[in-house]
């Protein structure tokens, strides 16, 4: 078996490949980063739909791609240029070859006031425009004179294109997870999400005995996941029982989670449990916060159970949606322990049965050698957890909210719940 | 189309015309009072039923009037009069004309002790006796001697009446308002209910579309509810969806309201919510706190919807039943401030139906002018609204629950929700 | 009619009696504990189940006798005697007659070193051994030399004995009182509880009108209430309304209450609203805090309605299973305001009906002489409890449901509960 543990530098080592290419939600950007996250697993499927086609209330947008952007002075001295940065050009701008004034010139020009040196990130999808994004410093240093504002930029019927895992278990039951690949350089809103989740589908391929099928999309933000289920609604209500979003997961900071609109779905259930042991301070969201494709999920009539995994939370941190979330802003550690809590988010998920006592009373547990024979107080502490769980596992409540009821950590009761099955003390009451 | 919005003077004028009649639970002051509140809406019935009718575990008491009560003392001197005050007289008294030492005159007067310069509001409905109020600083002065004390009252088997108003609506289903006038010289409780009252309903006729069957009632407390109760109970079961109590809601103090036996109701859930927007301050009461016509509706086999609006809720002011309570508690601003809360709540019941996306996904809002086209980050704070709107409207949902999961006032989201149905994003799910 | 009520100091007499008797699972001493209880109550029943038959995962232990038990030293004095305190001796040991150097002896001796002057109690009912029981400042001054250990105890294929009461009422439906007549000398857990239970029933087979059945069962803990279980729980399952596991009632402590594995069964709700009302300051216990014969009584596909009534709670008081939990320990007034405590359940739980006000809309309660005549404010207070509960007896609600809502405690509603329906006012909806 070929090792599917990677270290927190492979995995930074694939965001820093992944950084540079520039991205828009259509464009050869798209597919190039697909191609770097298909080197990393071979399982990865390359999908498209055509430019103008309907899906359901929006239409996929022409493809655009960019040569070059800059603006000049009448030195020709290039004051930003999309070489240096890609932000600098407002994302699906028209193309422009024009000299003016300083005045008009700055009605081109978006800079984030309160962070002045922060070039933001700036998107036109939906209207016909164009623009440049400076810092705030940068901005207030141009002097009067002609500037040329130049964009290389074309837009050609063409196609948005996806990549799509699926990875068959013993069950149709499928667990998804999602995330964008529309985002140029930005680091932690999004590289990170899709270098952890191609290493996460890596990883659930080398799981013996799978019982669920997962899928996996790496999607250009709201018009993808639009585009994709206008595909597959059918197909996705019927077999999703747990989905995530994965965004903003490359940083070391807190944990964050984004609730489904319905809040008790088996997707909340499951990462709020795992993130409760895993890091107690984790920060929780109502679907009022959300902001990334589990608005289309969890839309009226969509109704699908998915909620959001996130370290700093998109429109929570400083950084984000400016220059200041780059390869700095996100780490080794931060990627890795990501993945960790996923990895556990789906060992517990396989296990998440209901589970039934099947002895009646307490069983006799000491003669299988999982209770003290000596009977003194205080001296029970490591027989109790086996004890909690057989009393409390009635048939009713599944694994995960046992766990909650007997204040364990899940995590820790998988080597248990299999010793209990082996002994017959427990089985399987309902999958 | 005539002027529906009264000025809080014009609510106040009102309230001095109604204030200095003398009301019982019979008699002529209920009709005097009913009379004038006809001038202000001529859509006013009048209704009566016999004294002696047994309604339920009660009977219909007979009529009283009172023409004169004083006391004198041996010079002639009217100590109290009723002509001075009308609650110098315990409401209901038998007629007396005797002359009697201050010892035994004293058993017959009642005073507030912890309010020693206000008279109290004494009645004794179903008991027969007599009895004068007075400050407990008058009764400290009263020197010995003999003492007249005179009542001229009149019982006679007559009838009952009360006041009501009907105005249909395209809908069956009737939301109902309740007050009493059956106080005397009373300012809060109990003027300014039918002033209130009598304007709300004049407003409501006025509105165009209305959905809703709107009923009023002017009763005399207890057993005009009662009374209406046992010859009614039926159609109010079948189409009654919500009932309000409207109650001492002159004074500009705080809101407060009374939650129905059940607490769950649409009344509870609207003024709640309403209140809420309007001033969170308000002051929420159990069921256990109840005191007014509501002991009537939500009693067990009655279970109508309702809940009450108050400003300083009876029995929780200090001149509450004292002659404290007088025009000078009540304020236009007090009135007008009530009646405009109920105007909110009638404008969020007309309109508060389950609505349904009719899109999959998100609607595409920015090419129907909803939705700014560029997108950077902290621009989106007016169409944050909307969007929210759009993705809790499941059709499972009525505005009001909406409302409070988005957390917006359902009044602001009134010329919103027309606008999304006429862009047929939403529709009506169910009425 | 004899006398019911016992003295605080009757039932700490019979403490006195029991507390000497050496007692474990099995054996004489259960015989003879239950001959003293029945000796108090005739109605006690004796029963037996042979040692090894499997009871559910179980086996029926041989029986246990134990004639003498000491350790001397080389001098001949006994440094441990089990006549002096038969906590010396590790329960359920085999017989030895050994002489070993101090090291070898210290092997064998259990002491609590965090309380260094109590003398621990120690059971080793499952697995064979034998061992010695000492303070640890005693085992601190044994000297280097040979010591004598000498245990003359027998197994032998006999029985396991319980006692069981049942005292029937008008209805098949039970209650149950369980407790624990296996514990040696100690006095709160457990000589207290039988002592307490013996004189419920006693005083339960003098309630005329009857309508609960009731069960009372004296058994060895976990094997005796699993040996009970797997004859009686198909009945037990049908006609058990409510159970209570009393234990550790001997101590003038405050009072403690342990939930039911569900937490919201009768037996649960009509002890914590005894307990709320006679003593606020209770404490109360999750499920996972459970340690006596709950443990079966609320096992997967037991699920009997037991919860659990303590004093100072097993487990959480320091003199807990030690010397120091004696006769000292216990009190007069301790035992006799659990039976109280007991008293009050037991008399609740018999009125505990579906109350329904019979009339439409409030009673008149003046004419019946229940309400005062005169209306003035701050009149009303004791009339007010008979109108909430009219008010709020609407046939779904229980008696403790209905007087949790109106905030009075179920034990002074029982006479009014009477009266109301006396005067027809109020009828059972529902038993």
């Amino acid at each position: 078996m070929e090792k599917t543990e990677p270290t927190g530098e492979e995995l930074y080592d694939l965001a820093k490949r992944i950084f540079p290419i520039y991205r828009s939600i259509t464009g050869k950007g798209v597919r190039e980063t697909l191609a770097v996250l298909k080197n990393v697993w071979n399982g990865l499927q390359i999908h498209e739909i055509a430019s103008g086609e309907k899906v359901f209330d929006w239409t996929v947008p022409m493809e655009w791609d960019i040569e070059e952007a800059y603006i000049e002075d009448e030195n020709g001295t290039k004051i930003v240029d999309f070489e240096e940065n890609n932000l600098h050009v407002v994302g699906y701008s028209e193309p422009v070859d024009r000299w003016v004034e300083r005045e008009e010139l700055l009605s081109y020009v978006h800079t984030q006031p309160d962070q002045p040196d922060a070039i933001p990130y700036v998107t036109s999808y939906y209207a016909k425009r164009y623009g440049f994004c400076m810092t705030e410093n940068m901005k207030n240093q141009l002097k009067p004179g002609r500037y040329h504002m130049v964009i290389r930029s074309r837009f050609s019927k063409g196609c948005m294109n996806w990549g799509e895992i699926l990875i068959e278990g013993d069950m149709r039951e499928e667990i998804c997870f999602s995330t964008n690949i529309c985002h140029p350089g930005l680091g932690n809103n999004e590289t990170s999400g899709p270098v952890v989740l191609i290493h996460l589908a890596k990883w659930i391929s080398c799981i013996r005995d799978r019982r669920y099928t997962y899928r996996f999309l790496f999607l250009p933000e709201t018009i993808g996941s639009i585009a994709y289920l206008s595909q597959n609604l059918e197909h996705m209500k019927k077999h999703i029982r747990a989905g995530f979003v994965v965004t903003c997961v490359g940083d070391d900071n807190h944990y964050s989670y984004v609730e489904s609109r319905k809040g008790d779905s088996l997707s909340d259930r499951v990462l709020k449990h795992v993130l409760k042991w895993h890091c107690p301070a984790f920060q929780s969201y109502s679907f009022l916060k959300r902001g990334s494709d589990e608005r289309q999920y969890c839309a009226p009539g969509v109704d699908l159970p998915f909620c959001v995994f996130c370290r700093s939370k998109f429109h929570e941190y400083k950084e984000y949606h400016t220059s200041k979330d780059d390869l700095n802003f996100i780490s080794a550690d931060g990627l890795k322990n990501s993945l960790i809590v996923l990895q556990k988010t789906v060992s517990v998920l396989e296990k998440n049965r209901k589970y039934k006592t099947r002895i009646l009373c307490e069983p006799q547990l000491g003669r299988r050698g999982l209770y003290p024979t000596l009977s003194q107080k205080n001296t029970y502490a490591d027989a109790k957890t086996i004890q909690n769980f057989t009393a409390y596992a009635d048939g009713c409540d599944d694994l995960i909210a046992v766990c909650e009821k007997i204040r364990q950590p899940a995590v820790h009761m998988l080597p248990i719940v299999d010793r209990l099955l082996k002994e017959k003390i427990i089985e399987v009451a309902e999958n």
